[in-house]
């Protein structure tokens, strides 16, 4: 961050223009209740901290306590005034251009998300609302393109890996890209930076000009993770579960790196939503690949997986180890299944109509310490619904580690306690404790200090 | 029409290639009363029946009660399947581009429209609210284009007009052209199409590729006065007087052409406005132009604005006879002008927020026979709201003679019943037997039978 | 010509900027015996020309006399500085983009045709040598597009043409545009515009914007058929047979309107070519084509075909009268059978090769007297050999009434005199007398007199 | 290599479709004495060779002796069939867009280059003569964009370089990258690729797709220095003097990263024009740079020209350690003066038409052996004739090294002699050692064995 050095400065969008209403732009304004300004200025300020070496949220939002941007309405469109801005997205004192675009994303998308959610309220009660609600936030970021094929995987895996694995998803990425694959990632650094980096020097070797890096984020994690600069499309969803659905809504395909909380909370969102028998016949490529070093990682996720959701669940995806190459070849050939499939069930290929998401995992949940120690992990529950609930326990881990309103709460009521049936427990309990030994939990530097205490004795004492 | 000849065909979008959601296609797919097909089928009907040689809503609508067509999702996006299409906008039997595209514009903006509204519904009673919904409308059908400078100029006048007049509005459209003007029309025959037709090869000559030909219509009026081909961006306002706020929001210029009651109307509506005390020192160009012939037509409607409205409105607008390159070279230079006003303001370049317009200008004017005999035409109210009356029984005239519902009324009740102050009486009662002398009011070939009576006695009896 | 209004200015091209040498400029420069000024301020002057009423080049090169063009290499590449020209490429002080387009590729085919000219001079004495200066010099003009479908077609035509013939000649161009073909001509102004403006109209409705308008031209007839500013791209061969032959390797087929001596010459050319029975398999879609009043004109010339190339010759065209859409369909039609055609032989699209051309057709034909006079046209030789010789003096007549050289040639030394059978010479005396009668020789305005003399008895006394 | 995998392939171009006449066609088939074939193959396998770890010129084509290349002439253009192609260059049996646009690039070099030469002979003894020619190659290739601003900067150094120093080299390159400068090298490993790969990525943050890596390159040098792939504008210029001259025509500024003899050859030529008196006024902005670990490098080289050129030299470039963004930012300001500078002069910025290069630095120098011994390095010389010479046995040493034929010479004669005065040559011998020691001769893995003896006694003898 060095040392929080700041800059003020004057831009416009170049590549997308936006153009907005005198409503819009008041209601970006305000400061009140239903104002959007705080919201505007929090996601503006997690992009133009790219770069940084902090995943702490409330640390880089508490780091720029006089960072202000104005919004103004003029001749060619909309122009923003930034003050006291991280002085990270600029060079030589002028902003990169995909940071500056970045900005004008998540304006539109803060606008729209805001006008679409005052105008639905009971639509989103229902599963269809839900799907059709994340549709309109992508189509009007123009993220849905009709005349293509196939081409988008999304990559999933930690922001703090070893540089081994950084290393990894970059070959894994440059492989794709040869193929003329695009990338989707969580848009943070780690996984959600390398396979894209890899993938851009591909696609100039290919001479694609056309390249998609696509960052799917919410409000509440792009602090912690910011936007790496390659993303060239970039949206803000509302909230985490319209994120994921998001993710596998586009995705033509998902590879999963090493990770953390985060990438076992996407792997169990995704296994529930794989396992439900209505999504039986459906091809959806899923593959699991790291470098040699990561083995033991794969192979005890690989083991929760059979100890929680069992046999079939692993039959979802496949393992490869330490062959970008290899990687790359399948999802490809996987790819282009997809494509004839959707082609057959005339079902459009940028956005993956036929999958079936339950409204368990569409339902935004918010981990209190009461929601998080009541959730229901027993061992008899169907294996969909299990996959569901253990989504939700990671997805509230995540919160207490990173982002703002975990941090405070944890601040507040020390760590979550988290209940269930030993055969559950056990397993949950060893693959955290790997996660903190490996350092997936925080970006190395700091003392991880966990945020959760895993119950699973009759009595619910703490086990660790 | 060429003896009402059909075809089927299948279509897919080229150009803008268009995205639904699993639930509009649905709404566009229903019957019922919510159901947006007839609309859909209205407007697809008018625009297939391109090039015909008929004004009337009504009969253009019947001669093709088979025709049909279908929204089918598939892989690479929308495709209409069309059955007993009017052959006008086919080659070969491959659809015009130009038509093609206006079928997925028409979708797009009926199926915006219907949420918008749904959204919406008491926003549409304030002045704002009325304004913001035109902006949304024409921002999603992507006409505001933030990076352009001002040189959108709107050209009105009368479908129905003379051959020699039509070869002015082209010769005018040419020199426009040559300096870089786009022209933005109501989009039928006529007027509509010859100053579109002049710029499409200057801008040839220019080199020019990005030429624009907006054409602004609505559901009523679409069927009379169907969009000519070289309109390249279309838009459907949900009615006349969103419509008119589009115009005169999008246009950096106005040129007014010979024309009838519609033109009339578009004049009325504009001159109210412009007499706005708010509004008195916006700049805004507004010229009118015919050839040698057409004299004694400005000479007419002239003397009716100086009797009716006054002195004042007479300075808003400049008379040029018979010079195609002086109109141009002024409006060039009136653009010019209004571009250093908008800078100096820091007014956006692609919709004119400033301009003042009251919510009587706004709302909706439905000419039924009640509406139409009670419409106040008194010399004392302020000239402002006189404008606004008038401009109302000119829309109610426009109906009569073209619209399906308008001709419906009349079939059943006879014609409308117009009352007001001999002094404003007279000079419509002149200026409308003008209209009908000059064949202005219907396309030629039929007899004009008229809609109305002027009532001007003190008893109330018509006067013709 | 507006009383020869002069304008000074100064361009640079926006469209292809051309990067010069700073040997290449000097060349430019130089007024001596290898300097291209000459050359290039003829080309010019006729460029900016354009729209001129004239044509008659030496009237039109007198006309100028103080005109010069200053070449000047400046940092962002070549920039033109004119001081008197024409003011019609003007509109409000500013060069129409066309003209100037144009005035820059005249500076790029100069300067290349000298290079390439020096380069070979004894290749130009063998027939595939020619054709590979043909093939250099549309290539260097950026002419042959190796990526797209058969599309072009030549029209061919007078000058000097009624106006109904002038709308019939837009009318099938547009029906061609509509159907996706480019067009190509001489660039000048009646039959050589009439089809490119109809089909940039129609390619503005199909939505083209690579509309393709090919004008070819050679320095000596530029200034007597100014290019009209519709023509997108500009190639000036360096003599007539060069541009004859530039014609025929470009086109997918070619459409004959009604004209004069230099469309007698051009259909002469090409019949002459089919007529090698090297040429026998080759498709090669020709059309004679004109509205209902031209009946009597193509009737005279398709007996002149019979009277002296014979039935066979007739094989090689088809006469469609009054029917524009016709033409449009059987040229669509043919014109997608030369690219089976040429798929089949693996030839490239964008350059017939295989068609035979004999050096006779390709070697240059200066109309000296002493050249015309010895023209051989006895009825004994080869039909294709004739064919060649009669090329020849239809090109002398077309010299010796609109080129600068032919005209100060007839009046030094009178009329060409041609000699031949009786049999040839009675038809083409004939031919001539209708061509005269019908003012196809000159633009309207002038009376015409002859520039040549049929000589057709024993003693060799003129006819006349 | 991967043991010489092979594969057979035909590729047709996408970007940039060539066309080629039916006798270039010829040409290149042809094998004997003006047949071009050899060279296009041997071109062809350098650029398939993409990737290799080897740059021994000669082990490289004889690593292929089955390899061949046809070239087709079919309907949309040329193709290219290869037998036993390098399999390096396919992902999944597919070319990488990269190599096959090369590949059309090195066809259209061929042709070029061979046509200009047999055209222009006795011009390519005059300086002038030979930088048309230089001109004319790349403006046939499209490399002069009129266009654009300066911002191309050619980067030196060796293919032979540590990791730290090929890391550092990106990070230069991503930093000019950011500051919108393309990067221009001689296109094969090391330094010529990482400058290009740090301003791929960086391009992409700025969404910048107009990027530009420009690879000049020699038959000669080609087979040793393979392109690599992120290259997208190739040149292949006739000898090595041509490609020295368009490295400094084409730059706007030019940095220099560690290399071998190579490097210091270029260097050498570069001092030789900048210490020209002429040249004087002219800014041409030269940075020396590397990490940390490089310094004792650059402090050598320092030593080495102040010993022979003398402090007026070290004058014309600024050495920077280990600072990736002061050496971009240094450039970025650099090349803005050269900005200012030509558009006060009017000279082109997209060659430097200014600078004055003398015959004896345009002068193909062959090594032979007799060449090399007669090189005059004796101390009295004027230092500009002195550095050229010192360029040439730099060069000798280069071609000893690496290139085919100079391999091969020294296969048959031992090692060149290089003889001068002990002034000059205890300094050339100490830095040639040095770049023994530091491996800067060749790629790890081999031994060195010098090609060249540096002789520096009176008598004669070998010194080392």
């Amino acid at each position: 961050m060095e040392a929080n050095r700041t800059i003020n400065a004057s831009v416009s969008p170049k590549g997308s223009l936006e153009v907005l209403s005198r409503i819009e732009v008041e209601k970006l304004k305000q400061i009140g209740e239903n104002g959007l300004y705080p919201l505007f200025r929090r996601c503006a300020l997690a992009i133009l901290n790219t770069g940084s070496k902090s995943d702490n949220a409330k640390a880089i939002l508490e780091a720029y306590p006089d960072f202000e941007i104005e919004i103004i309405q003029q001749d060619r469109g909309i122009r923003l005034e930034l003050h006291n801005a991280p002085a990270n997205a600029f060079v030589d004192g002028e902003m990169i251009a995909s940071s500056r675009e970045m900005l004008f994303s998540a304006m539109r998308d803060i606008v729209y998300s805001e006008a679409e959610r005052s105008r639905r309220k009971h639509d989103l009660e229902s599963s269809p609302g839900i799907t059709d609600h994340v549709f309109q936030l992508l189509r009007n970021a123009d993220v849905l393109h009709a005349g293509e094929s196939p081409n988008m995987v999304v990559c999933w895996g930690g922001h703090s890996i070893s540089q081994e694995e950084y290393q990894y998803s970059k070959e894994v990425g440059h492989s794709m890209g040869l193929r003329g694959l695009n990338i989707c990632t969580g848009c943070g650094p780690g996984v959600m930076k390398g396979p894209m980096k890899g993938a851009a020097i591909a696609h100039a070797k290919q001479h694609i000009t056309s390249s998609r890096f696509l960052g799917l984020t919410e409000p509440d994690i792009i602090a912690a993770e910011a936007p790496n600069p390659i993303v060239n499309e970039l949206v803000i969803l509302p909230d985490i579960e319209k994120r994921l659905e998001a993710f596998v809504r586009v995705a033509h395909g998902i590879i999963i790196f090493p990770g953390g909380a985060g990438t076992a909370e996407e792997l169990l969102y995704l296994l529930g939503i794989l396992l439900n028998p209505k999504n039986q016949s459906i091809p959806f490529p899923l593959l699991l690949t790291g470098p040699k070093s990561s083995e033991p990682y794969f192979q005890q996720l690989n083991e929760f997986i059979n100890d929680t959701l069992g046999f079939e669940a692993q039959q979802k995806y496949k393992i490869i180890i330490d062959d970008p190459e290899q990687v790359a070849r399948v999802m490809a050939n996987s790819v282009e299944r997809v494509k004839q499939y959707r082609r057959r069930q005339n079902d459009a290929y940028y956005f993956n109509w036929e999958l079936n998401i339950d409204l368990s995992y569409q339902q935004p949940f918010i981990p209190t310490h009461e929601n998080m120690s009541s959730l229901d992990l027993s061992a008899d529950l169907e294996i969909h619904q299990l996959a569901a609930n253990l989504r939700r326990a990671f997805s509230g881990i995540v919160a207490g580690n990173v982002k703002e309103s975990g941090i405070r709460a944890i601040e507040q009521h020390g760590p979550y306690q988290i209940n269930g049936d030993p055969t559950i427990m056990r397993p949950l309990d060893k693959l955290l404790e790997a996660f903190v030994q490996q350092k997936r939990m925080k970006l190395p530097g700091s003392t991880y200090i966990p945020c959760y205490q895993i119950m699973q004795e009759v009595d619910q004492k703490p086990q660790t």
